[in-house]
């Protein structure tokens, strides 16, 4: 299976007076790529919420902060699933500006009923179109 | 009536690669001030929404950028409410660091219906701790 | 002159609890636009910054917030200069969903120089690239 | 030694549309704990970057999201160095709503020159007025 990729620009949001993009607006490049990797399997964050009741959280995260990203860069953001289990899997991260790595992560996604924020199997119809 | 008044400090996460708060940013810190006025008057928004069915969103608003906050700055932002109808009103806030004006907004705040974002009028209740 | 557009996804960082996207976040739909009109300009902030001396801040901005923008929206937004001075420029913007009219906004962009914050005059090259 | 600890409360502009924290805003408020706690040590981070050309950048962070914080919660979070290196330190921080236990991250901090993003040793009396 080929790895998702997505690709993002850095704005001045994203930037700290470091003059480098602020250490908690990595997750965000992340988060978005997650996002367009279940887009790109159809599924929409904002529908599983309400019809399905389900949102998926994120429950851990281990980040490798490697080189400073900049103002203007272009981001390549990968997303790979690695393992699941009933109620979670795990997703490995990697960002690139062109062939330079800046950022790895390990994310452990929970999956959780909407209105009550608790453990939820995930809905197979899920499972199957993100990992087989 | 006093014009209420709060501190925040600036941290990295507020700034930009300019070197100065992104400007985005200030409108933070005027909504901030405008909810601990909220909750000095023993307003909270959460229990607003829950409870009462009532947002506050802001519909207008009107910022002047003055001089630049910076890292580390203790800000003193100010609230006064002006004027108001059955479902709007509006909110004078300034922004001092030290004696220096940063910057000042109008702000119209109007009153929605949680679950269907369309206006309804204030509870009775509000008008008569915020205004009065 | 045709009016300057991009598209922009709303991903969950965008939004608040009231379900929809957080007001200030409007105007970094905004900033990145004027940004990604810039480059479609050949004009990158950063080299800007860096070679020239040259920040472009915003003096003032007038926002009308018309409707919610929700998580998963694809953002139209506009970009069309009106007026400027020596050091001053005045730009429209939209933002839409489909043909929905979200938010507008008057802003006012200020050429600073970059390591000191006071107004200077627009390089003579920007103010062609840009305006005419 | 005492372990450093701070209060934040929770804003409109913390949150997302899943009616939680978003969980990149729980870096923010580690940031600012570990930034309150240089500054109750006298460390300002803008006059270190500015006088000392020293900037602290995390370079990992492993973080566990164990509750969600929600909108006007009154946040508790730590901040305690557990080991140092000439150049990196590790620091232990949680946060709390009263008595529970919302989310807990290990940091690495690494001390860099501020213009050229390298690593650098820590300048001697920071380790002093910081561990000691």
């Amino acid at each position: 299976m080929d790895t998702y990729q997505h690709q993002f620009r850095v704005y001045y949001e994203d930037t700290d007076a470091g003059g480098v993009v602020y250490h908690a607006n990595y997750l965000n490049f992340f988060e978005r790529t997650r996002t367009e990797w279940l887009r790109s399997k159809g599924l929409e964050q904002s529908r599983m919420s309400q019809k399905e009741n389900i949102v998926l959280a994120i429950s851990k995260m281990d980040i490798d902060f490697i080189r400073p990203a900049r103002l203007d860069d272009l981001l390549t953001v990968t997303c790979q699933p690695t393992s699941h289990k009933r109620a979670s899997m795990i997703i490995h991260q990697t960002m690139y500006c062109g062939d330079q790595l800046l950022a790895k992560a390990t994310v452990k996604v929970a999956s959780l009923k909407a209105d009550a924020f608790r453990p939820t199997p995930f809905p197979q119809h899920l499972i199957q179109e993100l990992l087989f």
